[in-house]
């Protein structure tokens, strides 16, 4: 075994692919402590600032007080306790759908729901770019499993055209991770809609951050259950927790009980966890404030990268990415931001298409103004040719 | 949608095989509550009772204070904390490999590195009571996957040789988690060897609970790294937290870092969670008596379940299913057990083969011998003819 994988492990090094872990020395943060220096930290998908709120974290010691440490078995068995059901409820209402259930990550949301709703004989299209749980979900089901375009509607339809099956899945990421663009949700939901298909829409990065209420992408198109009948949101990201959940209407979530191999044959999350994502929906809900300093950081953002001629992507949210192109060119700016004590990570294939590695900028309502300057200033200097 | 789905399920109902949650309303531990009322439980996979230890507590309240409350990111973004890092090394320690992985779930544990291990051209080989992820992550990686017989060696030995992949990876339970009977390692190993296999054991429900040190299957055994080069270990079981490890050497879990989908798509688990299982693995290696006190209790319960005549399984593992046959007939014995204020879950298909319902009891070292005996007492009475 040594050998055999050492030499994969040369083979990715040599292409200017191989990844390693950073250890963070602080929580979570707009300045975080590593390698016993403190940084900038524009790498974390905390948008709203939530991980480290005092009320968020107290619900979390409270929890762990009152319920102890783990869930100890899986829901169906006798893992589900009152927490978790709080929880659900509350996530249903927030998502304005009939019902709602916990999953222990987005991934496992993914791959249960895609693969307990289509199997042999049914269809999948996913966008190309969608998240790899979604990817993953679409060739676990057994279903014929195939990518339409980038946001591209017109390639969705040919396929949607083309496709014999009975049953018929869509599924798109809301926001994409790595380009941080919101899917043409409603051409989207009209394409499915003349075909008969179902829309999943996976809102990973834009529950907590877009609409009015932080309703996600949906909200901010102004979309509901009709249009996009299975939510899957993620509840480590702007809810600054873990774990995952998908909405809609009772017969889906009864469904997903009875079906959902990474729903049944799982642990449950600790109800502790659950406690803390309830403190940070009811914060994420009542501090609309933490949307509109993330809106205005992202505005001001892109005016100075645009004035600085970065090549930015066209995106609204608070995902920024620097397209740079080569593995090593983007490894190397990020390494330069790190000497300047400004922490943003290099994405490279496979996680982005080929020749594309950028730096991804994430930003959090936990920054402030003085903060996003002086990422501008590092990325002009990391950048300059 | 609805209709459609509907359908589905009144289809399930008919055939017995709805499956209904029940809110805790208590922690975890030998007697919960549930709808109002007290049950002394036997459902759990809190094994050596350290679910509600007060130090796992206190670890898991003081690492939401210290850490906030998420991880922020993946691992390998800036997710990774020292908790984490702490984590994985005092795992690596306690497996006795050279190096440990952080999973968020088990679940995502095996469908990772059997996908990043194999993929097409390779051959997935696996015992056909295999836990539902060890079974997904076969399908899910494209290799040519097959099951041989339960516990079955020479079933396995055949497929081996009719194998012409030149990568080949044997999968197994180490304890298998619904009928409780520990996998043949000595000899799967030596098949695995003999055809230059590599085997992975999923170590679930034996890590904690069997080996002197609670090494798991692979101590009770005798076995090590060179036997079973991939060892996977959950933390929501006898650890009583959540999520899950992969053990094993160097460039093993270098090799997971750079491919296991699911490790690096994935936000990390909040740090706090990690402290908690830090706390957890210390007393589960620091307290022997936990694990002589549950194998005294599985002896007391199979003593006086044979006394009663119950259709045990031949298992010496907490896991201790009690065989019903009927898919009515386990819910309904469930039921009366429930009456008598014992909760012991009805095991279906296809969690189980069809025709092998089951009450599966699991003991814990958090019960005591009354509880046992009262147990006992309510089998002997719900499965009077
Ligand atoms: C679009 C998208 N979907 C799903 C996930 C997976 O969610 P989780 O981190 O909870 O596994 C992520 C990120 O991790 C994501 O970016
Ligand atoms: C044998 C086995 N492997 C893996 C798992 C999955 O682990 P987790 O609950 O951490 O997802 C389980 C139970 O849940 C199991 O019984």
């Amino acid at each position: 075994m040594r050998s055999e994988l050492a030499a994969g492990l040369a083979e990715r090094a040599a292409q200017g692919l191989y990844r390693r872990r950073r250890v963070l020395e602080s929580p979570q943060g707009p300045v975080v402590r590593r390698d016993g220096r403190e940084f900038l930290n524009f790498c974390g998908n905390d948008y709203l600032g939530l991980a480290n709120h005092p009320e968020v974290v107290r619900a979390f010691a409270l929890g762990a007080e009152r319920w102890g440490a783990g869930g100890g078995a899986s829901h169906l068995v006798c893992g589900h306790t009152a927490a978790h059901h709080a929880l659900e409820e509350e996530l249903a209402v927030f998502a304005g759908r009939e019902r709602a259930l916990l999953f222990s990550s987005g991934y496992m949301a993914n791959l249960g729901v895609i693969a307990a709703l289509t199997g042999r004989g049914d269809s999948v299209l996913e966008d190309k770019l969608n998240h790899a749980s979604l990817i993953d979900g679409g060739l676990l089901s057994g279903a014929r499993f195939s990518r339409y375009g980038h946001a591209d509607v017109a390639s969705l339809q040919e396929k949607l055209a083309g496709c014999g099956s009975r049953r018929k899945l869509v599924a798109s990421d809301g926001v994409f991770s790595m380009d941080g663009d919101v899917a043409p949700l409603p051409q989207l939901a009209a394409a499915a809609r003349s075909y008969g298909a179902w829309l999943m829409v996976d809102d990973a990065h834009g529950l907590g951050v877009l609409g009015a209420n932080g309703g996600g992408s949906l909200e901010h198109l102004g979309l509901g259950q009709e249009d996009a009948p299975i939510l899957m949101g993620t509840l480590g990201k702007a809810f600054g927790v873990c774990g995952a959940f998908v909405a809609g209407c009772e017969e889906l979530i009864e469904t997903l009980i009875q079906q959902a191999r990474t729903y049944i044959y799982t642990t449950s999350l600790p109800p502790a966890v659950a406690e803390a994502t309830r403190a940070s929906l009811r914060l994420a809900q009542s501090e609309g404030w933490r949307r509109e300093k993330l809106r205005a950081l992202v505005r001001r953002f892109r005016a100075g990268a645009e004035a600085l001629g970065l090549e930015l992507m066209s995106s609204d949210t608070p995902i920024q990415p620097v397209l740079v192109g080569a593995n090593e060119a983007a490894v190397a700016a990020s390494e330069r931001l790190a000497e300047a004590g400004v922490w943003v990570a290099a994405i490279r294939p496979p996680t982005v298409p080929a020749g594309t590695a950028r730096l991804r900028v994430t930003l959090s309502a936990a920054h402030d103004e003085a903060q996003v300057d002086r990422l501008l200033d590092a990325l002009a200097e990391a950048l300059r040719p």
